[in-house]
């Protein structure tokens, strides 16, 4: 029942002591058992805002929401941007979330592809494509579940001059902000943006691992005040739960301003290392190909399905691996992205050995080489080497058996 | 900032201890950090199903769902029992959140009338008079926010044979459960119900003295299977916020079972001496007509508005009072209800002194004797003895000048 995605399940990465000193002290201060302001306590307010604030993007606390959870903020920012009949901007792959919620409002969903042969960066010229009269907003997330990808600036700056010339907002998903592997550099979109308003969704979740909390945050970048309506939405919109549990809002100046960053490099460099074995060995699995993430806290791998014409699909071969092996890995369909599946990167060192033996064992069984391969398998592989050049398109189009 | 409800703002209800141990303990088994599934960890609702049974209305685990606070309960009931074009019926006066998630949602809403010269009993000729073939679901609050009335079990009986009659399920907002004065006794409509699916909404807030923990719970009775369809609703809309904090989830079965019940008796003696003291005050008060409350935390007070012409409304009234006694009461213009305004009867016992001083000082200054008076008095005093014969309309359409 527990979802994938969830650090804490096997217990290998706990908690820092920090965060639970910080919720007993605010227990026992005993301040913090009445409502709030459904927006949050101003204190805890502050606290995100001196957290998220940049040289370049300085917010206050009245710029912050704080929302239960992550998801909990992109539900409101996703309704309040968007009406019933307009379109937002998805990735694929991408959090299938934001596709169930924009749905549920009847809000129509696009997709715009994030390319594998480029590191998962986004195909910016399908995504100006997708842009119509009715788009409301375009959401991107970086560092990326499923994708584990951490774009560069440069990058990250050719998305806000195609942003802006639509004059849209971006809805940043920063859960994983800051959560990214050595030599990789994480910059939040508002840090680099200068005309294009930032909606960014952030909270405790995956860097301090306690997704149980429910303790997350909206924070509204916007220089041009393009978005004071939106305020008033997104204010009107948090009184639906009157905000987050009280005792973690009066923890969170402490949690965030004392969490030692010796905690964050353990978190990261174990799961880097995880990473790295698992890539060590999917590389070398017949018709596998994975790309090697750069932060977050998970691994796409594709999956050459004419190497396995016993499966019809990737939901079919990670059943199977599942009944035989018993390892679980997401299927990418999920993140409506078919023919790879999610490893999950934040699992005990002995289970990921474990799991790389028993897909060693699943894939060696059940390969089949093809005699006219059709350039799929070479096509990731060149991709891993970040020089391919082929499309997300072709890459989806190899046929299912 | 604080909501007038909270009981917490003074500091002179503080939780009880048990709650203190019981999240220190849950933080520290380190087993509530990770998702939960989001109608909540099956400890806590069992915990829930075991503290709501009756030998009449026995629920299981699998018929709670843990919302983040009573609050979301109730907009996940609302939202789910009725569709955008239907109508639900809703108590006046009455808790205004009921209809602004119901207007939210496209739902229509209908009044139907709480009689003040009956202990505010529902007038239900009236009630059943409103319902349509678009009628989804009728709201009750009992205990009741803001009348602190609190039903008998043979009015209780008659709600339901009415509700019965129309094959409607019934919303029960219980989040005032078992706080009821000395000489009362509470039920839920559960345990009383043989036919009418009950969904009742319940919590630690009020009770527990803690609403910012935002623990909250749906409870579904559902003796003749009526609402398989809307548990699978409120299974699925409980995954948009993937339920309340798990520290809270984990404490949740101590708290339940351990807080002692003269924990409870105090607040209530407590609150019933204030209910006391302020009705002694008013009864004495020129053109003031409080009804005294059963339960719950509050108490109306009806406004001769004749006696009163400087003042065009309760809201005009009870902003004066504000403005020159820094004594602040909420019009019941707030409950749909004018004329009338609310009394919190949870501050500290010298407050309740000071405040019927300087109320005594405001009525008094204010107070003009009317030469020709029009019954409206005499109509609320009857009804404090239970034995009036004025509808709610006759008190309401007093003019004001």
């Amino acid at each position: 029942m527990r979802f994938s995605g969830d650090p804490t399940v096997f217990g290998n990465l706990p908690l820092d002591a920090t965060c639970e000193e910080a919720v007993v002290e605010s227990l026992h201060n005993r301040k913090y058992n009445g409502y709030c302001p459904s927006v949050g306590i101003k204190e805890a307010r502050q606290a995100v805002a001196d957290y998220v604030s940049t040289p370049t993007s300085q917010v206050e606390a009245e710029d912050v929401i704080l929302t239960s959870g992550c998801s909990h903020g992109l539900e409101m920012l996703i309704s309040c941007l968007a009406d019933p009949g307009q379109n937002i901007l998805l990735p694929r792959p991408g959090f299938s979330l934001y596709k169930t919620i924009a749905v549920s409002l009847g809000i129509r969903v696009k997709f715009y592809d994030l390319l594998p042969e480029r590191s998962w960066e986004i195909d910016l010229q399908q995504l100006e494509s997708l842009i119509d009269d009715s788009t409301a907003a375009i959401v991107v997330c970086n560092p990326s579940n499923p994708c584990g990808s951490v774009f560069s600036e440069e990058h990250m700056r050719d998305i806000l001059t195609t942003v802006a010339r639509h004059s849209l907002p971006l809805i940043a998903d920063e859960i994983y902000e800051h959560f990214v592997f050595s030599g990789f550099k994480y910059h939040s979109f508002a840090s680099l943006s200068e005309d294009v308003p930032i909606l960014a969704s952030g909270g405790l979740t995956k860097r301090f691992l306690i997704p149980g909390w429910r303790m997350g945050w909206i924070v509204v970048n916007d220089r041009h005040d393009a978005l004071s309506e939106v305020r008033i939405g997104l204010q009107k919109l948090s009184t639906r739960i009157l905000g987050p549990n009280t005792l973690v809002q009066g923890a969170l100046p402490r949690i965030l301003r004392d969490t030692p960053d010796s905690f964050y490099r353990q978190t990261i460099d174990y799961i880097e290392e995880n990473a790295q074995e698992f890539y060590r060995t999917f590389r070398e699995l017949p018709g596998l190909h994975p790309v090697m993430p750069q932060g977050a806290m998970y691994m796409m791998v594709g999956i050459d399905m004419d190497s396995y014409p016993e499966f019809h699909s990737d939901v079919d071969f990670t059943e199977r691996l599942v009944t035989e092996e018993s390892v679980f890995c997401l299927p990418a369909t999920c993140f409506e992205y078919p023919n790879f599946f999610r490893v999950v990167l934040t699992v005990p060192k002995e289970k990921v050995t474990e799991a790389c033996q028993r897909m060693r064992n699943f894939c060696e069984h059940h390969f089949q080489p093809t005699t006219v391969r059709n350039g799929n398998g070479c096509a990731i592989q060149a991709g891993i080497a970040l020089n391919g050049s082929y499309s997300a398109e072709e890459l989806q189009t190899v046929p299912g058996k």
